[in-house]
């Protein structure tokens, strides 16, 4: 049941913002959302995979000690009573959980979801505290590179169907980076902290990123400069950076490759992409607008409208008694409504509907028993 | 990038549940969850709603004051310096809030999403702390009563396609509970928290709702006895109690009116319905598997995979070197593949590609260059 806003407490101020590094999505933004999602999702589904969900909070213990220094950036419950809570952090040990609570030891499963991160949001540059994850992982025993060379072909196919522009996908191995620390003389007290700042240089130079190495994370200037060599060996980080990341935990026995896709850079860009070329992008899918040319036709309307949601048509009416007919015709150019059906007195006595084209202003008169078929062939998708 | 879960860190033990009134959603229960939001949005959208998100947690002060008593089950987050901020309670208020920021006065919209609350959960009735809200409301000036007739026509459409069996709407108006109050003689300062009380209906029997009005509310006996002659006259509550929610706020200058859908109990139903069935759920949509009956093909196999999903088709491989046929088969078995494509030496020598239906052990051979066509034509949805 809905809460009982408005009335007498319909007086309060509301405090007019979203929380920092959050936003809401507006019907538009959300109609470009979909179009991401619906390509990322017929691509998961197109390898076979399952889908599942986990509640936004875990228990605060089921994420401690997973995060290293970057566990400051949790956002916790406030204590009420009962357990100890915070909102997840990322998808990756949600999954870990699942797994391990129902014993599964072989899985290929999506999971898109929104995390949490208390950290410094860049909102112009796609980086939110609140923002999805799209993670398909194949957790299992499997021959080696296998399941990996489908992570490599979800990526390029998810990123071509968007048609971003080219792209570079890089690949990581958690043995790599071992590796490379081992030769850098990177002791293992320090792998962690180090690993995080290397993580940085999506957002930071190299320079400061050394300059943290060195200054606060003590490591000695010979090493940072020797990882500085791998680093930069890997190329400048451009368009599509960090955009892709690949893993490989070994830990649990239950192996695990996978994708992740950070659809908040991908948003940003069409968004822009979006705003530049003053396309006009439709936020609602009606087929036709049921309208009337004279007055004391309501039921009418009502009546055919409620006949063409009944065959599965997207419909819309306007919510007056007696709109004017160039009301009715300007709500379908602002919204893009492609056809409009006209009820009047005559068309009523000859059992037709007055179908109206938007675009060219051609109207026909079509029998009221043929008139689903012609709205589907007028606005089947090409 | 993903957490760096696995390695050296994935010794730790995960505290094996969700936190309390909260659940996972398994491949299974997810195939059920898309089938009823599919049939929820296909009619939100067929009504010509546009879509709009806000973020999981809202400024704590945006929520206060809007939830009477309800108030002590909201969920705060932790102060960790910043913002004061709770999770979201319903999705009314905040798109009361997004309405007022974005100064919008005229607005069809739907919002799917997770609200929480922290009550006493009895999960196997589908209450939760964590659960989704399907809202659909219409905000601006009208004509009255069009828009209410379509919320009822929405939540009739809704209903019937999910096929849960006979249904009861109910329709309410808070000017009958405001008449009905002042006949029975409650007191304003009283309203809200009798109001409170009359919602419990859905969850306990008249006689302690009454209970709790006299006695821990004080209003007279015979003003909760006059209230339980009203409740009592609009019928027991059935089946679908409580499923649908209509509201009519007028404290701020835009008026709305809209239907809330109550998801949990539908899934309830429908994966009670689906245990006692047996009937087997598919949680892929994979068309065929591509498979081989001798060894040394894994490059064929990944060749020609590669081929089908550049076509669109949904398709598998194990991901195995060497794997045998009677696995592969089973595999098809198991999780409701419908076809295999068998690449053979020979197979591979005439240019065809060995296509078997699972259901009738039917082989039949297919020019590479037909495949994709011949697995459309046999895996196309009625």
């Amino acid at each position: 049941m809905k809460a009982q806003l408005g009335g007498d407490e319909g007086k309060h101020k509301f405090v007019l913002k979203t929380p920092k590094g959050t936003r809401d999505y507006s019907p538009k933004q959300m109609a470009i959302r979909e179009k991401v999602f619906n390509a990322i999702i017929t691509c998961f589904k197109r390898h076979g995979a399952e889908v599942i969900d986990t509640p936004v909070f875990e228990l605060k213990e089921t994420l401690t000690g997973k995060y290293g220094e970057d566990s400051k950036l949790i956002y916790d419950l406030k204590d009420q009573g009962g357990e100890l809570l915070s909102l997840r952090y990322d998808l990756t040990v949600p999954f870990a959980r699942y797994l391990a609570m129902n014993k599964i030891t072989n899985i290929k499963r999506y999971h898109i979801a929104k995390v949490y991160r208390r950290d410094n949001p860049a909102m112009t540059r796609g980086r939110y505290r609140e923002f999805y994850q799209c993670d398909f992982d194949i957790a299992g025993q499997f021959d080696p590179m296998i399941p990996d060379a489908e992570c490599l072909k979800i990526v390029h196919e998810i990123l071509s169907d968007l048609q971003l522009g080219d792209f570079l996908v890089k690949v990581n191995d958690r043995r790599i980076l071992d590796g490379m620390f081992a030769v850098c003389g990177v002791s293992d007290s320090k792998f962690r902290t180090i690993c995080s700042s290397v993580d940085k240089l999506d957002k930071m130079p190299w320079e400061e990123v050394r300059s943290e190495m060195v200054g606060e994370k003590g490591l000695s200037p010979e090493a940072a400069d020797h990882i500085g060599e791998y680093v930069q060996l890997r190329g400048e980080h451009r368009r599509y950076d960090g955009l892709v990341g690949m893993f490989d935990p070994k830990g649990r026995k239950v192996p695990c490759v996978g994708v992740s896709i950070g659809i908040e850079r991908i948003f940003s860009i069409l968004e822009q992409r979006l705003e530049a070329s003053e396309e006009k992008i439709r936020t609602t899918e009606t087929q036709v607008l049921v309208a009337s040319a004279q007055k004391k036709l309501l039921e009418e309307r009502l009546k055919l409208i409620s006949e063409l949601w009944d065959a599965g048509i997207k419909a819309e009416v306007l919510y007056k008694k007696n709109p004017k007919l160039l009301n009715q015709l300007q709500y379908c150019e602002d919204t893009g409504i492609p056809l409009v059906a006209i009820v009047g007195e005559q068309e009523l006595k000859d059992g037709v509907v007055k179908l109206r084209v938007v675009a060219t202003r051609e109207e026909v008169n079509v029998r009221r028993e043929n008139l689903v078929e012609e709205i589907r062939m007028r606005t089947s998708q090409p």
